[in-house]
């Protein structure tokens, strides 16, 4: 069998058929087998063919199960292999055979459990080698592809309300990806979502390689432990880098995490200084927390970039201004003064209104419809040619969806990107009102450091991307 | 009228009757009138008398309203103040007359307003002198005390859910307070929460004294754009960190901060130099984000104090042990190696647990029941002589907290804090879960940064307070 390395990654993202191998009983899909897996796709919408693979056969799901995949006569473009460790380099052998060329290993138990599963990895990696196959794993809840309904987590979840948008997520933990993080409750605008388990073949550098040529991805956001080829990453790096926005979380910064990171995954963290002079050489923008993780690259799935880091801020109250300008300092935003005209503007509405930040509060307190003032006083700030970007600190409440829809056209054309802050007093009203503000192209949080850090990183690939355009 | 300011604040907490004055008209209560904070009274059970006072008498939720406060015979022991401006010093002097010693004044429009509000708050200033009311505010929602159902915010909220603890919040502005936080929907173990408004008498000095001496609260947290006598501040912070810890979110760290801070609150915020050195010598904890301001004291409510930093975790996933290892060396943090039974032990279990971080991830994939092994597990790890606190990473799902019961008397009989960090995929299932584990006495946090920041956090206090004890 001819190898077909070549090829790159796109039948893990975007394949017309699927054979998911594994248990086909309903009654232990929670704990992750292949009946979760074809029911997760069924109920996220997938469209391709999928066809169950199981000794027993029979039907799963009102589909024919196949006893192997030897039987299925049509071609198949992807594999989710969710089977004992053993059985796993015999069915991978059926794969090559078949001409699959993208194989997810969703089993556990290779690697990262220690002498036994190493020698059980180092006999998949050569079978994949020799075989020409792409393989994600072991140890892996695989893919997320929601322009195409494509779920790979055996684990049962309630993925339809998932965001379609330009986000590129990669992981090497399930807690940073499909296990550990409420998606289908989030806003999260998602291109693709990887989770890369042992990374036995598929790799970050595979996936800067895909994403950053994915059309649909306008940002990726990676989580890694650590990178086996420094050289590699930095080389596909640099070319994501002049594409697209690259965001890395890596823990493992001190050495107590990075002899964490080792006994987890097997990983090398390595010196963190080098890693940090890798990132900054290569233009990768490093992030600090999870929430970082998940909720920067918001900024980039829908807004155009900034050409300043001159920022302003619209809030409905004072107190927020104020953490918000803290924080734009911080991320090193250039608070502006308005010019003249702007300034006679707003305090032509209220006396309390011409100051960066504007607090609409007490125009806000003494007016019976505050959405039309608040719109106008958006759009006066924002059109402002000191303004670069802005925060607007507003309640999360569902009547501020109408005043988007009105401001939408109006921010497109001004074009210069904004984040949204959002609080109250409901949880329930604030994550929908959020939900669906990013659904409209609008990046929204919680957290008013979040919202302003996000555009100053906005500000930083501004000026990555300028260096990497000379 | 004799002045008696010695009686500190006990009135605005623990008031056996309030009388609140303002619109009793329901179709507008949404706007923030009496009839919304007597609703928000009623519903949150409060057990004293409610005077509602209106020009027009009647009757408002199947109260007796009074035409003034001269027409109600028994003692009254806090006013809150729902009424136009202008009318707040005639009101005042009522009060004075009538005996009522603590007043809270919710109108907007004074000093935060511009001039003509400045010279009305002088007015207000020189009554409340020489009548020797205590008055908070102007502009404030007031104050909140689980323990006996007051709550004085006129906007309409289901309280009902706010927990009851050990927290004692104070802010400068609404939206770190009642009217920017979904405080009914989150866990914080609430003993008092007030908003100072624009501190025109009662200010976080004051609160200072009052929560250190009140029993009820275990640790304070204080959101602050300006202290007016630094002096007075520092001998009030420092009596307070002997007893409980202090910790101060305050923004305008920046100059663009701080003159945003000026125009807010008319507050002159200063150099955020003298501040920090001033934190420092009174013992006071800095924290830097909305979200640190609300979720760090949790630590405090219930969790004894560390003995020192020797740092454990015990994670049910690979990937949240190394990210929370990470942010323990950043919070200050020793991570530990266990003393030879502890490993033994572990290792009898399964040969991957017998590190720090424990990483139950593989135990747990090969067993029925997960919810015994994690009870012996995380008291094996906390009974382990070279451990002084740790970081629990869990699933947010209910049947975790059935194991919390079992935990819960041996945790208290080892008595070393703990801090827990959920993840999951539902993000209901995770806030419902984190809002019982913190009712029975568990910090609990959907950030695992946070959760490891706050046990960083109660070992500085920890060396503070022991230095405060010498």
């Amino acid at each position: 069998m001819k190898a077909h390395r070549a090829d790159g990654l796109s039948a893990f993202f975007e394949p017309a058929s699927v054979a998911v191998f594994g248990s086909l009983n309903d009654s232990t899909f929670s704990m992750g087998n292949a009946f979760g897996a074809i029911k997760n796709m069924l109920g996220f919408g997938f469209k391709g063919k999928i066809y169950p693979i199981n000794p027993s056969g029979g039907k799963a799901l009102g589909l024919k199960a196949y006893t192997s995949v030897g039987e299925v006569s049509e071609p198949i473009d992807l594999a989710m292999l969710l089977i004992p460790p053993k059985v796993v380099p015999e069915v991978l052998n059926q794969c090559a055979l078949k001409g699959i060329r993208s194989v997810i290993i969703g089993t556990e138990n290779f690697a990262e459990a220690g002498e036994d599963g190493a020698v059980l990895q180092k006999q998949v990696v050569e079978i994949v080698r020799r075989s020409g196959i792409r393989a994600l794993g072991p140890n892996t809840l695989g893919v997320l592809s929601p322009s195409i309904g494509l779920i790979t987590t055996p684990y049962l979840l309630d993925f339809h309300s998932v965001l379609k948008g330009g986000i590129g997520y990669c992981s090497q933990s399930g807690l940073v990806s499909f296990g550990g993080h409420p998606l289908k409750d989030k806003g999260y605008p998602i291109s693709k979502l990887c989770d890369f388990g042992n990374k036995c073949d598929v790799n970050e550098v595979d996936l800067l390689d895909y994403l950053s040529n994915d059309p649909e991805t306008t940002v990726i956001s990676m989580h890694l432990e650590d990178i086996r080829d420094g050289h590699a990453f930095m080389e596909a790096a640099r070319k994501a880098v002049s594409k697209k926005p690259v965001l890395v979380f890596k823990p493992g910064r001190s050495k107590a995490g990075a002899k964490a990171a080792a006994s987890h995954t097997g990983s090398l963290a390595g010196d963190d200084q080098i890693y940090e002079s890798a990132f900054r050489q290569a233009g990768v923008i490093r992030v600090n927390t999870m929430r970082e993780f998940w909720e920067v690259p918001q900024v980039f799935s829908s807004q155009p970039l900034p050409k300043g880091n001159r920022f302003a801020i619209v809030s409905a109250t004072g107190g927020g201004g104020v953490i918000c300008m803290d924080a734009a300092v911080e991320a090193g935003l250039a608070p502006i003064t308005f010019t003249a005209p702007t300034i006679q503007k707003l305090a032509g509405l209220h006396p309390r209104l011409a100051h960066n930040p504007i607090d609409m509060g007490p125009l806000l307190s003494v007016i019976a419809d505050p959405f039309p003032a608040i719109e106008d006083i958006v759009l006066t700030a924002l059109s402002d040619v000191n303004v670069d970007c802005a925060t607007l600190v507003l309640p999360g409440i569902k009547e501020m969806l109408e005043s988007f829809r009105h401001l939408k056209p109006h921010l497109l054309d001004i074009s210069k990107p904004i984040t949204v802050f959002l609080y109250g007093t409901g949880l329930d009203g604030m994550e929908e009102t959020l939900r669906q503000l990013e659904a409209m192209g609008f990046p929204t949080y919680l957290d008013p450091e979040i919202a302003v850090k996000s555009l100053g990183i906005a500000v930083t690939y501004s000026k990555i991307k300028s260096r990497a355009m000379q």
